[in-house]
């Protein structure tokens, strides 16, 4: 295992980069993929290898790898299936450990690429060197930026490391992380997995102090024992979210013919992936949300939730979305709704959710908020109706009427209480240490706002939904009971 | 039933209506409300009634109703408790037959609140009055530019109607719409239903000339089994999409709090909701998505689907989500494997999905997707991967080196691929007059783009996900299943 850990560093932090098969042609992957690294800014050594050309980008091109003056730490290879245990050969020679093989045409396409795969590996492993693909599309390590990969993006840098099976699906991820407020440490594009498996890069950043949570999207393994055993180690130091691909009849018969990947019994394996503490996400949304809960959340007590809203509509929803997710939207102790009663008027809802609707006495939104998280008997909060505030304020000051009667004051009221809300969960998170999930709208959660800005300087992220603040919670208490369990086992 | 559509009438295309108890205060709803319709345009007659001012928005007050010249159509009220009795009668001496009742403090505060709302009611049916709420949040006729209602927010017109039981979800359902594409009708805020139900509404939209589809976030309703027999016969004529809240124990507690609707057997409601034509969603992303479909697609024959990926981790996601739909990612047959093989390169996927990643052989896009269009055992086709090429174009057209090699070229027939694309969509769509589901990812969704534009002129919508895809066809299929049984049953 030790072992492995110090064959991928040269993959994540080389001093140099050598390109073989780079390319000025932008039709080709040789010269997507080396632009790419441009633009990402790589400070090492950046060596383009092309037989025909003596300049790549304004950088001097090498014929070959041994022409390049100095250590090669990492090779990709960007060139034909019969040109491959040649330029494998020259990096053993070079003393290269490390090679990312971008290039298609192996064990996807039938028995004879699969022969030709099982060679090329062993050429590279006689030679001491480990191999990331074949047919992937590179690697991201953004506290190296190194952007080595196909995708025309250049991601945000974070503390989240992403390994995929599917190229596209692991740029997806990286891309919706992003957009969601958080940032991206590794992106690992897999392919083939001829050599170096996803089980290797989870284990890899169990221990990397760069990343503090781990996306996988996974279509099949052939050791699914030992990725079941590997995903229990590292979940308990660190939140792994697993898509699992391929868990349909269609799905597995997709998968087959993609990776080519072994799928097995979706139902035993989905049960083992429980019990090992990963977070199984349906889909990207749904990974996004639980990443972005997990990043910006603490770990619950227990599975009892409190909620407040601003609207009954949006309680009733809320109410539904927890309770199928398992999680207990726990009836209020007579204790509660005494305290309640002091500072709600007269006809408030009594009960879990606890409806807003109607006002509170003297205007103190932080009142009931603190009255349910410091009840023991309440785990987190979900908090819904909020966040319109500055809109509401646009759209009254915005108005041709606006110059009339009490407007501007009000206008203003309604931006400023938006600042009150996301003050009070800020300072309230702080004191009782346990997660409140804010729901908002998508137009607010797509928008700009002072409410998103005071929130996200504390890196508080929002939920499009109570159905997606749901699925994100109960992640949160998921995780919080695998934890628990282990730390005491 | 035709009674009950004549006397709605006026609430949706009234000559005139007046506001009691329209203010200049803007912590006021019978300010807000007031605002709300002079901004929405409204051409009729506008009436502020309040008894201190001589006039609201610079529109001549009256003291009373009676004091308004000409007839009155629709009278909204927004007075204490105490005063709304009075208000009725006066009304009733105007001649006025609809009264939208904002006024909250009844039934759902209680006995007291009950038995006001049963006496204020029965008042008002004594002259002859039909009453939209109370505790509701008002109405919104696009036709009429009315937009008579509580949310800061005028919606684009478009062919949607909502009838809500709770007026924050019917606020939050046509922003979800309008933001999607589509634009809104009228939007009831149904709220107490003391004397007007959703029944009501949904029944008017059947025959409502301007309403296309109907939306309907319904907690529960006293006459259950008067509610499916209206549901099953608007169905047939227009797509009926309902978010049933208060399906689990938490969200019935929740929904008793608010409404005080009766839950009734959720599991017994659901089938009959199934077997009633009836399109049920769980949140409004999920409602949004599947009057996307409705009103951007042709009804497939069936729940047969090819899939077409640029990816093949998409293709396997697709397959996934498809699959747990009930949708049949059907094999395909020899002749289309045949006619594929001589447009595809030798080591395509040779199943469904169809991954194009390998390429095609002449670059036409149009002829896979025209071969699994023109096989008849294939009801509808959904599309991944597409919509990146503006994106791709623009990140190598921006690059600092764009000047250099052929940058350019590339950039722009990147850019360009995706307008063929979408050109393609819309030509293939018209000659076989099946389903072509479009997922793109979020950045395409939220982003402006030419292919988007092109699809959109159209009318043609996308999806954001593989699986929102997904629950969009199938509820595109089991709406068309619906239709088929009752046309010839």
């Amino acid at each position: 295992m030790s072992d492995t850990k110090s064959e991928l560093t040269p993959f994540f932090a080389p001093r140099s980069v050598a390109i073989v098969g780079a390319s000025t042609t932008f039709a080709k992957w040789g010269a997507i993929i080396f632009h790419n690294i441009l633009l990402g800014g790589f400070t090492g050594g950046i060596y383009p290898v092309n037989r025909n050309q003596p300049d790549i980008f304004g950088l001097p091109a090498y014929k070959n790898l041994s022409d390049i003056p100095g250590p090669v730490d990492l090779v990709m290879i960007i060139v034909p299936t019969e040109k491959v245990i040649e330029v494998l050969n020259e990096a053993g020679d070079k003393g290269t450990k490390a090679i990312i093989l971008i290039t298609a045409g192996y064990s996807e396409t039938g028995d004879n690429g699969r022969r030709l795969e099982e060679e090329t590996i062993r050429v590279a492993r006689q030679r001491g060197m480990r191999v990331l693909g074949p047919n992937c599309m590179g690697i991201v390590s953004m506290p190296a930026n190194l952007t080595a990969w196909m995708p025309s993006y250049i991601p945000g840098p974070g503390r989240v490391s992403i390994v995929s099976q599917s190229g596209n699906m692991g740029y997806s991820i990286a891309k919706s992380i992003v957009k969601r407020g958080l940032g991206v440490a590794r992106v690992v594009s897999s392919g083939n997995e001829a050599d170096l498996t996803s089980v290797d890069f989870i284990n890899y950043f169990r221990d990397d102090p760069d990343t503090d949570m781990i996306l996988s999207y996974i279509e099949g393994v052939e050791d699914g024992s030992g990725l079941l055993a590997s995903l229990r180690r590292v979940s308990r130091k660190k939140p792994v979210i697993v898509i699992k691909a391929g868990s349909t009849g269609a799905g597995a018969r997709a998968s087959a013919s993609h990776t080519g990947a072994m799928v097995g019994s979706d139902a035993v394996f989905s049960a083992a992936l429980q019990s090992s503490g990963v977070i199984r996400a349906h889909d990207i949304e749904e990974m996004t949300d639980c990443a972005a809960a997990l990043s910006s959340q603490p770990i619950p007590r227990g599975n009892r939730v409190g909620v407040i809203t601003l609207g009954g509509g949006w309680g009733v929803m809320a109410a539904d979305a927890l309770a199928r997710q398992g999680l207990d939207v726990i009836p209020l102790k007579s204790e509660t709704i005494d305290r309640l009663n002091a500072i709600l008027p007269p006809y408030w809802s009594r009960s879990n959710p606890v409806d807003l609707v109607a006002g509170l006495k003297d205007g103190d939104f932080k009142k009931p908020l603190r009255t349910l998280l410091e009840s023991d008997y309440i785990d987190s909060l979900m908090l819904l109706g909020i966040g319109y505030g500055e809109m509401r304020g646009r759209y009254i000051l915005d108005s041709p009427y606006s110059g009339n009667y009490d407007m501007q004051q009000i206008g203003r009221l309604f931006i400023r209480a938006d600042e009150t809300t996301a003050e009070a969960i800020i300072g309230l998170m702080d004191v009782y240490k346990k997660p409140i999930i804010p729901v908002v709208d998508q137009a607010v959660m797509e928008g700009e706002s002072r409410f998103k800005e005071i929130l996200r300087e504390k890196d508080i992220l929002l939920f499009a939904s109570p159905l997606r603040g749901a699925v994100a919670l109960s992640a949160l208490v998921r995780y919080g009971q695998y934890v628990n369990r282990t730390a005491t086992s």
